[in-house]
């Protein structure tokens, strides 16, 4: 394997000296680069887009030549894991991903199989092993899944949701069949980040995008406790460097102590919470990921920078913070003014890097 | 005006001592009731209930029958300001409410008349001053308005939201357009509640549903900013009693301590943040109302009776809780579990209320 040109943001997630603060943008491969729509027109719906190898790498590191981002992140989806259970995932158009077979009871809990990721996953391995070996050492891989929680939502809802009405339903009324499921998917994410890792993925982040819909007690029992078995279950080691792990779970600025208790190497922060704050309560633990309001982008290029600065001033001296969006980019976003984000962080970080 | 017979609801939030701790359900008359869907059928369109007195009053009281509530809440919507400001509200089926002619711009802003509550808005007092006069005493009456911000949101959006790209762009674009219309929408505000409190509402409360997706600094400038001239704006004495202002942010659990220094009375708690946190952060300021995950009520009755035991135990002894629900009851909720909801507060609280 190759050198590796740019170590920032691994050295920043384990809180090591760095020059700039590293940054990369979730979901920076996506619909707001006019290149991205290309070549998903070539492949077709999305999902062929996540099983082409060829196509998922390039859409993967269209954005690197386009800004200086310190990370790529593997092309793929959320819901890889409950589609080679075997639910049966589409997208409808407008709607956002369904499945064909939620899960209602369990039954239907006990009859899901734990996919062997080089089988039914081989196609998101073998993405992450074309990527790893296209960029050439340039930038380290992110691997990814989403948490149990957060895939449960999809599983049992059918699709996305606004309310939770089917899961809260199931977690109140029938807290063993949940619990069943949680941990099923616990042991299918372990298994699948450490494939990515093997096939090449140099950090590894678990999205929580719905933990925040519960009540702290319900979080730390039907989501915390789950990454903690996953950041428990990982490979911390590849290519003779730790691998680093990220936990993120969208509105959990309020449990962030708990988050940085589960061992991970950092905790992802929306724009919610200010991180000034967050270094304050979990800093000497962790490393911080975020926090720009993805909605910051569409503001004159000069409020963008003038955000980036409050921030990296909110975080203050010294490593321990990669920057990103507090969410994904919306994908309406002008691509110039991902870079002047982009570029901002660089240009205004030097100095607490001294 | 006739002698309350039940103030609990009115001496909690007030920090005064009670027999048992009070509760009520935001959104307590509505679609989970029978009686409830042959009034609105009655009256046509939702609009319609609103603007009719002697119906308004109906559904009001429909759930007084069933639970023993210690409050009743005016029946109303949250967008009859900017209905009453010309921008022509209207429903679309499974879309929610929508606005024919939504604020683009600061001349849009110019435009938009302050609406004189008892002239535009006259059916809302006209229902305050029915259901007062229908209540005759049983429990007090609260009168409620959206916030500023949430208000706004609607208007720029001309709809619900998921991402509020449309008033995100004006918030960082155009923040001085944004602060023109967030400041029409104070002044129209306080006019409001003083005239509900003139016609017969014995609290009110402010429901700032869409504060929580800004940042810390965003939400400080643009939703609290505007709540704190409200709380400074009302009457605060009606009948020779104090008239107690709640305010609600839903996800605005970290910044709790800010919303009660304007000098609010209560602060309503979604169900993310616990309730035992909450007292010890603010309870020497304000009285808290929440915060049981409307979703419990799907749970069996047991589990109910168990949650609202975990949050009692969790405020712990003396006054300053009103119990609610953390947002509104959902639609396909059974009547019976409300009702056992309802009964257990009351039946556990007595030992904290000695």
């Amino acid at each position: 394997m190759q050198e590796l040109k740019n170590d920032r943001y691994l050295r920043a997630l384990l809180r090591q000296p760095v020059d700039v603060t590293p940054v990369w943008m979730m979901r920076q491969a996506g619909r707001y680069l006019p290149e991205y729509k290309a070549t998903r027109a070539e492949a077709g719906d999305f999902m062929s887009l996540c099983k082409n190898a060829e196509l998922a790498c390039e859409v993967t590191l269209q954005p690197l030549r386009r800004f200086e981002l310190d990370a790529a992140i593997l092309f793929s989806d959320i819901l890889t894991i409950p589609d080679a259970m075997g639910l049966g995932l589409y997208f409808e158009a407008g709607e956002g991903p369904r499945f064909e077979k939620p899960i209602i009871d369990k039954a239907s809990v006990d009859a899901l199989p734990i996919p062997d990721p080089e089988d039914e996953l081989g196609y998101v391995m073998n993405a992450v092993r074309t990527i790893r070996k296209n960029l050439q050492g340039q930038v380290p891989l992110i691997g990814f899944s989403g948490s149990p929680w957060t895939l449960a939502t999809y599983m049992v809802e059918g699709g996305s949701s606004k309310s939770f009405t089917k899961i809260k339903k199931m977690m109140f009324a029938e807290p063993q069949t949940l619990h069943l499921l949680l941990d099923k998917l616990a042991d299918s994410v372990i298994l699948y980040l450490n494939a990515q890792i093997a096939a090449g993925a140099q950090s590894v982040m678990v999205f929580d995008t719905w933990g925040g819909v519960l009540s702290p007690r319900d979080y730390k029992d039907f989501s915390l406790q789950y990454m903690e078995k996953i950041v428990n279950g990982l490979t911390r080691e590849a290519d003779g460097r730790r691998v680093p792990v990220t936990l993120f779970t969208k509105n959990g600025g309020a449990w962030i102590e708990a988050i940085a208790a589960t061992g991970c190497d950092a905790v992802g922060l929306d724009w919610t919470i200010d991180i000034a704050e967050a270094k304050a309560r979990v800093g000497d633990k962790v490393a911080l990921q975020g926090n720009m309001d993805p909605s910051m982008l569409y503001a004159p290029p000069a409020r963008i920078e003038e955000e980036v600065q409050t921030i990296l001033a909110g975080f203050g001296e010294g490593s321990g913070h990669v920057f990103n969006l507090g969410h994904g980019i919306h994908l309406d976003v002008p691509p110039e003014h991902a870079k002047v984000f982009v570029d901002a962080v660089h240009k205004y970080s030097r100095q607490y890097h001294k």
